[in-house]
């Protein structure tokens, strides 16, 4: 049943006769477990499933700024540039499974320096475990990350073609619609809190697969703005503080399209996927690599914010070593020099032991070659 | 197998020619339970799937006049008008669980006076009981309400934006492909069946949620129409005689866009869903009310029929009061007045003493405030 | 775990940093029975589901010539006319669910002088045995069909309108996200297999149901053309050498639009379904029989190479006896004369005692009426 409170919040608002007078069955549904939600739909009927609620702000443990697009930079509510500078964990899911989804966690990653958490939410796994369980998690996420005034970056964690249906594997398979009502379900869920300061709309877009030119059929560019154009404006429908951030093919390393052709919505910010291997001067050096990035991606750097939301490498005989992320090791002083010439905020890939590059051996988190580097880079921060 | 009765039917008709030989493993089919159907597919070979087949107009109880569309108004066969005039029942779906779909409750209904049912099919219980189910189901409700001279409107039980997918509620979830397929489905069902009089075929559409401007997306008009005009020409290659309802948006309140840009097909009639707090006027009066539905949407009746699908109210303090329902009861008489003068049909709603607002406090029937109002309405007419 | 020879074969490649590293879990999957593959996702998690793999040439039994279009006609590697002339067997799964999925089959088929066998995958069948099910069965019949010098006509077995998402049956339901996919994975499954000779994209289009014009929704010409091409592209991605086939309107009988808007890619057949009862002149003489199939399909045999990839017959009082493949039995000499005269590849429908019309009245291969005579007619070719 709607109450009184809810009367006097919607009296403005027009909502549909047909609603359903759920009553006591949806207090029930709070006491089940994560992930037994999907199984009490049958047996209170459908007509009581319960409508969404915005996370409450007044749970957050602490004050926390908005971060907010000024220009190329980020800004914090004082005006003063900030920079996301952290790491990627695995999907909640696989956290969860492995038993390592706590605040420990957080709080190991706070110890490491690192100001932002990018959070991969794969479609399969969402369409597993189901919204509330991630609502769950993700409400989790946010209390512990601000209680260590932590950063977070959602990325819908697909990969391919999504005008057309094809993917780069099973976990990456969605749709517009699903994509879409994703982003409305987060946008009402976290609207005005500052801890969610930024959502991935699409991970990696790309139309080639497997090392075949357009194995994933073809994107015209102009569907692919209007896709994030259409995305951005269902967000900023609930929510005009959260940051979107973009991305180009080639897996979110090609910016030049933008460059004619930018997203025609203001304070929108761009991602970059620069792993070692996908810049290929004839010689390696420096400079060299320096002229490779600012041409395909860096570039955007002199007019609006840049996240590059994966970076990482590994020695070509380490664990997980494959295209494009293998390297010598010269790659980490280089991108972060380039990142503090260009400004840039970035996120290493991947605070988990199974995935690769892994900055982290084993759940004692034992740093790996990349580990070690970038825990030193963030914590001089 | 195609019996001969079928071969002699069906020789100028081209039919595919991988059609199976469907044999014994039907006729075990059809001695199933309803909604036992879907586990019959694998045992049984994908293959022999029966076809569907058309309600047999022989089975129905009386003689029952098609109604038409004649100018701005519903006429019998003889021309003479008709106002289609009852009440909303909730989804068979509900009923069925709750012990009430039977012949009693459409008896109940037509010793209230209505000559009317409008039967509401939400999209999740569609998917979950399947389509033969509510074949089975409609089939009953078909030779129930013919045997008291009650006429049918079948409703597509959605709200929200079909077009992007977004919907205002897990019930209301479909997609362009099922709504045709729904629409397909029925009107080779029930084509040539006088009691299936009409069908709306989207309850609701709206673009708003929550109180969020675009929380839905947004529908171009010429894109509405277009979905309209397809569903409307393909219930039309099956049947020539069903009146299709269409809605506009703001929860089919406004019916303003048609007036430039009406639906381009023949004999359409159009929904209206004027709860009380639809028309906001700066002082509630009859007249200022009366000019504020004629300016949305009464305006259309002067060319086309109307049928207010969904109305009906409930004080503030009553039962499943919410916004738009809620009213001091001055409505009653204020909207019957201006359905007299307008000419138009209407369906309370809803007769389920769980949903709101409910015309019935409980399952004997005793009547509510509105129900008690227009069960004397209904009884005069 | 990508291994050495993988990163060895992908250092062009770019692959995206995601990639979860399998390691032992995926050798695990490969010890499973067929059709348990969907089980294990879960518990191995969804990162650890296997890449897709190309068939392996070397496990052909025998070398075979990749036929390939020259003009009008099919040629051999010596550039000599080919013709696919053969039969159809039903879907895989049907097959596997009566135990005759075996070489045993195949070699039947050979001894009756087929020298091609078409394969019918049903969607809905597709969906229920799983991706990897359907490559198991495929990589057999390759491995069989090879070891007899027969070639495979792999057809996607729907009909329908695939563009709105009708269809004729559920066996036949599919979207366009699926086919889509169903072409990549066959694409990069298949690519360099000469025994996969032919991929038949949508076997029977059409808009009509149960003799309803229209009753299945409209195509524009111009959308169909579209899908075959972009289906044509996806193929070709992958593979250059295999031989796109596409059909028109009416059940793949009416190819007269291409006439006018063909196919805007090289090397590309045309699919004809000629069942006695397509053509109906006023006398059904042998002249005015080739004079109905020249006009509507059979002249663009004089452009283009075209395959029938059904045909058959049965007397009125037959084992599945239906329009259209009705016949007194002069088909078969005059379609076989008419084929002759145009250089048509055909395959007769179907090498199955259930399906109709059939080629044999049971599993120990008895001929029907049309099988004897197709079976004489294969063994002289």
């Amino acid at each position: 049943m709607l109450s009184n409170k809810w009367l006097a919040a919607l009296v403005s608002v027009v909502l549909c006769a047909a609603l359903p007078l759920a009553a006591e069955t949806n207090k029930k549904d709070k006491e089940r477990e994560p992930g037994d939600h999907a199984h009490s739909v049958e047996g209170s009927g459908w007509w009581n499933i319960p409508y969404p609620e915005s996370f409450d702000v007044k749970l957050l443990p602490k004050p926390q700024d908005h971060i907010r697009i000024d220009g190329n930079q980020f800004v914090d509510q004082q005006g003063q540039p900030f920079f996301f500078r952290g790491l990627n964990i695995a999907d909640p899911d696989k956290l969860v499974r492995d038993g390592q989804w706590s605040q420990a966690l957080f709080k190991e990653i706070a110890d490491w320096g690192a100001n932002t958490i990018r959070i991969p939410v794969h479609p399969i796994a969402w369409r597993q475990k189901g919204k509330q369980w991630y609502f769950d998690r993700l409400d989790e996420a946010v209390i512990w990350a601000n209680s260590y005034d932590i950063y977070l970056i959602l990325d819908w964690h697909s990969i391919g073609n999504v005008e057309d249906g094809f993917f780069q594997h099973p976990m990456y398979q969605t749709s517009l619609v699903e994509t879409r009502n994703f982003w409305a379900d987060m946008a009402l869920r976290y609207r005005d809190v500052p801890t969610m300061a930024v959502y991935e709309l699409f991970n990696e877009p790309t139309v080639n697969y497997m090392g075949v030119a357009n194995g994933l059929g073809d994107i015209e560019w102009d569907d692919w703005l209007a896709f994030l154009e259409s995305n951005i404006d269902l967000i900023r429908a609930y929510d005009d503080k959260v940051i979107p951030l973009v991305a180009g093919f080639n897996w979110a390393y090609d910016l030049r399209p933008f460059a004619k052709a930018p997203v025609r919505r203001p304070n929108v910010a761009y991602a970059a996927h620069p792993y070692p291997m996908k810049a290929q001067p004839k010689q390696r050096t420096k400079a060299n690599m320096f002229k490779a990035w600012e041409q395909v991606w860096g570039f955007m750097a002199d007019d609006y914010p840049i996240i590059a939301t994966e970076i990482g490498w590994v020695q070509a005989d380490g664990y997980g070593a494959h295209v494009p992320v293998i390297d010598d090791g010269s790659y980490g002083p280089m991108f972060t020099e380039y990142a503090n010439n260009k400004g840039l905020s970035w996120c290493v890939w991947v605070f988990d032991p199974d995935w690769g590059p892994t900055m982290i051996h084993d759940w004692q988190f034992t740093p790996t070659e990349q580990g070690a580097f970038f825990k030193q880079v963030m914590q001089q921060q």
